[in-house]
């Protein structure tokens, strides 16, 4: 331990402290979703709220401002700098808000949550608006106050939180110009893939034989078993902590490509995690750098891997060893069933050409929400005129598979969802950079050799973790910050060429 | 709330903000023992570390002591006095302890537990001693602490956290006096049951059909699996909280009754935590009375009603139901096979005659073991020479199934064992009393009703929580304080009747 720098080393300290608590958090909210029982909720909020106010506690010390401050004056080595730079980025966010809102919402997102499990089956969008209205009461709230210190907009200051350096303008930008060609783009696909030939999987497919092949398949990308765990819950997520990375899907009987690939998706944030510099775990630069990146991750496994005709002829004898031989699982078939575009209601089920759809919908409502430009009731009319501009579908009166269908907003997370797209447009920039790397890099992959895949991802995305800004990590992982070309070249090449 | 008594209003908001973090530290320990892969350890260990510490400080927070001292002062009804003296005691016991010693030993019992997984079937007992030793070193020093602070020898000292009140002199006369009738008493049961024709369960015995049974005979049981959940692990036990009970076991493909008792077993635990003062929960006096008293329902329900020729009538169509019809599964046969006496290695196999036995070898090799009069290389040839002595097996070379097969040395249980005998005695005087008051109740739990015994257990057991002392409970509930004579005469009954 160095005794120049005794300012940095209580702050490491402090988060090596911080990383142990929320460990103990990460594994109750993951048996949350996981594990238990109705009759447990209410004890686990309180508890849950009881964490995330000391969590708060710790992290709005009063003796971190001067530590924060001397440490600046310390001479650090660039990582501890860029660690430091973090330290404060997280210091903000957590100053600016009072414990009691941490708590309140902390109860009201549990509560939300839980009664959501039943309320969305039961299609009860008036019981769901009813816990979700205090949700979003304190989500303005913390957005107000993200906001008067950022000077960000509200929605912006919230976005913050998950994918710092991104802001409305941008996406503006970007989501504009998708919106462009994206109608176009979606007709073309379907028009060219109603000319082929597609043979159903017949079922039902056993959840245990599910359930083996998703094991088996996560095993071939990597993901450390002895480090981690699949289960099931409704909405499936990567929790857990680095150490022990918690990744759970759902199985239907009659589907087995979406637990299947959903499965895949989870893995490549498992991945991540599993791969953060291991000798920094508990300090801010060793995190994950925001969210776009993770999911830039689970779609790299997802869509850019999962959807490659390559990759796809290793997982067809895979397929027919779990649920025996059928026409429907050559290399060709599945990978038409894979790569199919349809439009539909449920985001997660979206193939990745109509998935920016529902991505830009979501975006389009949570923002003015946020900024308090419209009210939740307003909701449901705008989800059906979204859906029917972007996609052409009816849900009117069909709240489950409408705005009810996600997690997000019940857990506060507004500013989430465009990390989804914004994702899926770093992880076409990757494999473009890979390409350009690696000219041999499609051969390999059809031969099952996933090592480049993973060494570079390794090298340029997991270890990096939160050493550079996103930006500088783009650039010097690709030679270029954010660039959605590659991302409709890649649907354009995968789907029209 | 009242304004009358502030110093113990403060205490109680101690003792929530105490339950609500021992809830994520609970919930962490099952997830230990239930799910948790090998590469987690470290990482759980440092995080249960933090939490022991971090409990630890609330527990010894200087102003509690002029709390403490204050609200003994205030106008407090029976109920909040019995809570401020359960108070006291709890804060004696954290206040003797040093942090330092708390973390310690966090750390050591998980290591030690985590390694005795992998290191007990490879009956590796001296990399098991490298481990234990650092966990008896821990508790011999927590040992001298307690034993000066409260006058008690170091073993009473350590069995007093389990068992207030008893003490080894006391267990000495009870234990002694068992020593004399129960080899005797194992000669004439064994002799008698040879002459019994006994037919075996004809196996595999699957385990979803296993777990689907144990559901079934819990629900009977009366557990809520609205607040609670069945697993699997390594050694059965019940955790979680009371407001989400998680009760464990273990499934043998050619063995379904070893499960089927051990979940009967736990599910005694289990109720007695879903019963406790639901308005009262997270205050010392809605705790468990004691341990004996914890394994006294644990033992009412396996071995009292699971050994009851009238429940086991009752079990024997859904044994049948559940792995086909057998000659095996007729209640007469059923019911031998459950109260089947033999001598044998474990002691959570055992029978109830064999198992004081168990009881005693253990007592006797760890106080001494704490006392320093022994050390752990002198455990094995103990082991064994007891174990010839009580029960006239050889188990010379096998760890495995001699000193390595149970978890509580390495989670430094030491003066716990005592408990489960004690327990079962206080189990036959349970139902002793429940005779006298309701002289029916073998014929109504021979017609499926246990409403009695659950009534009975509920209104003298589990709602009374830690109300009164062990003793007190004791009388107020069956008369007289705890009367080994029970047992034996139950034993009498049940095996030479």
């Amino acid at each position: 331990m160095s005794t120049a720098t005794p300012a940095y080393e209580s702050l490491t300290s402090t988060w090596t402290r911080l990383h142990h608590l929320q460990h103990l958090q990460s594994i109750a909210g993951w048996d949350h979703a996981a594990n238990m029982p109705p009759k447990g909720n209410e004890a686990r909020a309180a508890a849950m709220a009881e964490m995330a106010g000391l969590l708060h506690r710790m992290r709005t010390e009063p003796a971190l401002t001067a530590q924060l401050a001397r440490a600046e004056q310390e001479p650090l080595d660039d990582l501890q700098r860029a660690n430091l730079r973090e330290m404060q980025r997280q210091w903000r966010q957590s100053n600016v808000l009072p414990e009691s809102l941490v708590q309140r919402q902390s109860i009201a997102t549990s509560r939300c949550e839980h009664a959501w499990r039943q309320q969305r089956p039961a299609n009860d969008w008036t019981g769901y608006v009813g816990n979700l209205q205090e949700v979003l009461a304190l989500a303005r709230e913390e957005a107000a106050l993200l906001s008067a210190q950022t000077g960000l907009s509200p929605y912006d200051a919230l976005m913050d939180r998950f994918e710092p350096g991104m802001t409305s303008a941008r996406l503006d930008g970007i989501f504009g110009e998708v919106r462009q060609w994206l109608p176009g783009l979606i007709d073309r696909v379907i028009e060219r893939q109603a000319k082929e030939t597609l043979i159903t999987p017949v079922g039902p497919f056993p959840q245990n034989r599910q359930r083996a092949l998703c094991e088996q398949v996560i095993g071939l990308l990597g993901f450390d078993f002895q480090a981690g765990r699949l289960d099931v819950s409704t909405h499936p997520f990567c929790g857990g902590v680095p150490e022990d990375v918690r990744i759970t899907t759902r199985f239907q009987d009659d589907d087995f490509l979406t637990s299947l690939m959903g499965t895949v998706h989870e893995t490549g944030h498992g991945r991540y995690e599993q791969n953060l510099p291991r000798e920094l775990l508990g300090q801010p630069v060793a995190q994950a750098r925001s969210m776009a990146l993770h999911e830039s991750q689970s779609l790299s496994f997802e869509m850019q891997l999962g959807g490659h005709p390559g990759f796809v002829a290793r997982l067809a004898p895979l397929v027919t060893q779990a649920f025996g031989d059928q026409p429907a699982y050559t290399p060709e078939n599945l990978h038409r069933l894979i790569t199919r575009v349809k439009r539909g209601f449920i985001r997660v089920d979206a193939d990745e050409v109509t998935y920016p759809a529902h991505v830009i919908l979501r975006y389009e409502i949570e923002r003015p929400l946020i900024e308090g430009e419209i009210e939740l009731d307003d909701v449901p009319a705008l989800w059906d005129t979204k859906m029917m501009e972007l996609l052409g579908v009816d849900t009117r009166g069909n709240f489950k598979d409408g705005p009810m269908q996600d997690v997000h907003w019940s857990a506060a997370l507004f500013g989430y969802f465009p990390c989804y797209s914004l994702g899926a447009m770093y992880a076409a920039q990757w494999f473009a950079a890979m390409r350009r790397a690696m000219p041999d890099l499609d051969t390999r992959i059809a031969a099952g050799d996933l090592a480049p895949v993973f060494g570079w991802l390794h090298d340029h995305i997991w270890t990096a973790a939160s050493r550079w800004t996103t930006d500088e990590l783009a650039l010097r992982a690709s030679g270029e910050p954010l660039n959605p070309a590659h991302f409709k070249t890649h649907l354009e090449q995968r789907y029209l060429g």
